[in-house]
């Protein structure tokens, strides 16, 4: 997230959604309409986005079949909602019948399912079919995020074969990358890059100018999309077949929809690690209230079992209340330790550089990264809390308290994500509140335990 | 980081490490050299970076010169460094001179100054001066990430012209997207995917089959790749032309650099938000006790920051040890709830979705958020704490301070992103220290002191 210079020139700039507001609220909407629809389409959805709804239902029917269905598909679930209702079912159909399968079927499942049925009764028979095949397929699967409009050709073909195919054409996809190279059973065997074609002479076989040392890479349609991700990062992919499972072709992943499942995943984990299921920037303040309550309920419940804890020790703290003043810094410090270790094996898991084969080992240096740290902090903490009360037994309680809990933080926070991730169960949102329970408890325990024993 | 149904077929086989390993421990070096050299090079960097360094020190001499150069540029800092250590300068310097300008870039500017220089000594002249040219640009710019081989032609030809040139030609990119149409002074006017000059005939002019609508974008040398990244999602694009100062094409960036930018990026943001600079994974154990001293330390001062509040009330605690018991409840519900805040400003102010245009409705929104969660929380924690101690008073003074740091950290949550952002520092970081330093101080502050108001 760093700075740059020139962040103006980047985004939408907010003259221009101040002109499009402007422009409506002077009941210029044929001007608003032309302002808008002058946008490329990604800046046009942001622009949509920024209005308020009454702008927004005052802009659209303006704007009706001139508007450039991919901004459908890339505006925000709530305001696309709002979009798909002021359009009704026969304008969603239309501007689905424009998108790609891939697009359509991304706007259409996250329609309510009385609405979705409205939109898609008002969609003609050929496309509609296509866009409830792609609906049957899992979500997040490769089947999801695929083209149905592909390039292949046998390795038989030539060159001049190929470009004179391609030439006459109709069914072509609007843009693409690589030929793939079928067998007879319409497997994909090879796929050859467009600037490889464009280089060779027209007699060249297709088959001849694959890579030897080419790794190539096929995805199953029932294959993750973060998987697919992964696969595209680690070789380089600018697109990749879809198969089926009898290995044939059946459509095309390229680089934007990674792109973008890459966009989705690192917003997924940042809301997760931030107690959340979902960004909720476009949800009103109800909804943000009841979607953040599970969490912060969650965490009430962890609270109150912190303060059980304490209650145990009532007595120690009425007869010494420096222990309340300092307790919150032998459970605050485990928390951060813990958060460090869990944020680099959540992340670590997610890049596939842990696994089991290095598990033990990430352990091992958790623990010992811990427990050097603890005794560190342990000695300032220690040093701090002694001057403080102008006791050193009341900061040696705190020392060893601190050695104890960021040990077990090390410990929790690599553990706890690492057994999540072998019982395949999604490591990132539950773990924080798990760790945060460990620290809390060992954290005060600790303390407030070993005070009564040193102390009193 | 959701978990796949066939995540064993995905990554680096634990089979394959434990191959090489065996063979190794067996002093089969040339057994172990191939299988590493059969492997696609993610995988095979993949495979050193698990190894220790003991067996590194004996695997790498016996693939000398046979390497896959894409292997070094793949490899994490502290392993790369090894591996140039045991290749040496000479042969450092070989695997440079067969990489892109841009990969030879990123594998340079990590070493060591010494290393470096040595390193850049051995390699011959041409490679050099270019590899100087992408140094001088600065960190995390276009100019960086660029690649300096590209195709250009004037809109004057015809596709068949462009393809005979291609098949001739002798210094083109190992693989590219898009033709760029340059002007009489080499400015880049327009880009025409490949698939499109496929699909034409060779009379056509590469000037018409630009799209007439299609938003042109380039890329100034000096954008930082942060933005870069967002030009491309926002366009789709698969490649991009790079300008100089006077608007001339010096290189392309193509979609490969920007999807590393975003995976770069996400590990970024997840490790500020964790408490670090960058991940550790492969850092040792003294290494990554260092690297996460100094927020830990941070994190103490902040504690200590909050025992002092906490000290304020010594007497009010000793006199009604409930306090103490019940007070970690206000301060880590603030906490909760700011940080589930913070995590959405700080997103959305990355996505470009919150900005001058809407950050007023923002605060306002995150304020009514947590005031109502707030108020719902109030009533459970409240109740929860009457029943306990068996005195109304003590639950409705918890849920006041709940109350008042719940909105606290809404206000907090939002207003300190977003005044950094606006004052162009990066508001990952140092935002969770201010954040949880005020839900600390006004949790512990306002259930304090409202108790000792109310109840002593």
């Amino acid at each position: 997230m760093a700075e740059s210079h020139n962040k103006a020139e980047i985004g939408l700039d907010p003259e221009i959604v101040h002109g499009v507001q402007d422009a409506l609220a002077e009941g210029g909407l044929a001007q608003a309409a032309d302002r808008v629809l002058a946008l490329p389409y990604a800046d046009a959805a942001d622009l949509i986005e920024s209005l308020t709804p009454e702008e927004r239902a005052a802009l659209v029917p303006a704007l009706k079949g001139r508007l450039d269905p991919l901004v459908l598909s890339d505006l925000a679930y709530s305001v696309r909602e709002e979009l798909v209702d002021l359009l009704g079912p026969r304008g969603t159909a239309q501007a689905l019948t424009e998108l790609d399968t891939d697009d359509a079927v991304e706007v259409v499942r996250t329609l309510d399912k009385a609405v979705q049925f409205q939109v898609l009764e008002a969609v003609p028979a050929l496309e509609r079919g296509e866009i409830e095949r792609g609906l049957a397929f899992p979500e997040n699967s490769a089947g999801r995020l695929m083209q149905r409009a592909f390039v292949a050709a046998p390795a038989s073909w030539s060159v001049g074969q190929l470009i004179d195919h391609l030439r006459e054409a109709e069914d072509l996809p609007d843009d693409f990358y690589d030929l793939f190279i079928v067998d007879a059973e319409f497997r994909p065997i090879a796929a050859v890059p467009l600037s490889r074609i464009l280089r060779s002479k027209r007699p060249v076989l297709v088959g001849a100018i694959v890579e030897p040392e080419g790794e190539f890479s096929t995805v199953p349609v029932t294959m993750d999309q973060e998987d697919v991700a992964y696969l595209f990062l680690q070789r380089d992919l600018v697109s990749a077949p879809v198969v089926d499972e009898h290995g044939r072709m059946v459509g095309v992943v390229t680089v934007d929809d990674v792109v973008e499942v890459i966009e989705e995943e690192r917003e997924e984990d940042l809301m997760r690690l931030g107690g959340m299921a979902q960004t909720d920037i476009r949800r009103g303040v109800l909804g943000t209230t009841r979607g953040r309550f599970a969490w912060l309920f969650v965490n009430l419940l962890t609270a109150i079992l912190a303060s059980l804890v304490i209650g145990l020790f009532e007595a120690q703290i009425e007869h010494l209340v420096a222990l309340a003043v300092l307790m919150p810094i032998a459970a605050s410090m485990g928390g951060n330790a813990g958060s460090q270790t869990l944020t680099v094996v959540v992340r670590g898991l997610a890049t596939h550089e842990i696994s089991v084969v290095n598990a033990t080992r990430v352990v091992t240096k958790e623990v010992l990264v811990g427990s050097l740290n603890g005794v560190l902090f342990a000695a300032l903490g220690g040093l701090v809390a002694g001057l403080w009360f102008g006791t050193w037994q009341i900061g040696l309680v705190l020392g060893a308290a601190l050695v104890v809990n960021m040990m077990a933080a090390g410990l929790a926070g690599s553990l706890i994500p690492l057994a999540m991730h072998f019982r395949k169960i999604d490591p990132a949102i539950s773990s924080v509140v798990f760790l945060t329970t460990v620290t809390d408890v060992v954290g005060f325990l600790a303390f407030l335990g070993l005070a009564s024993w040193v102390l009193l």
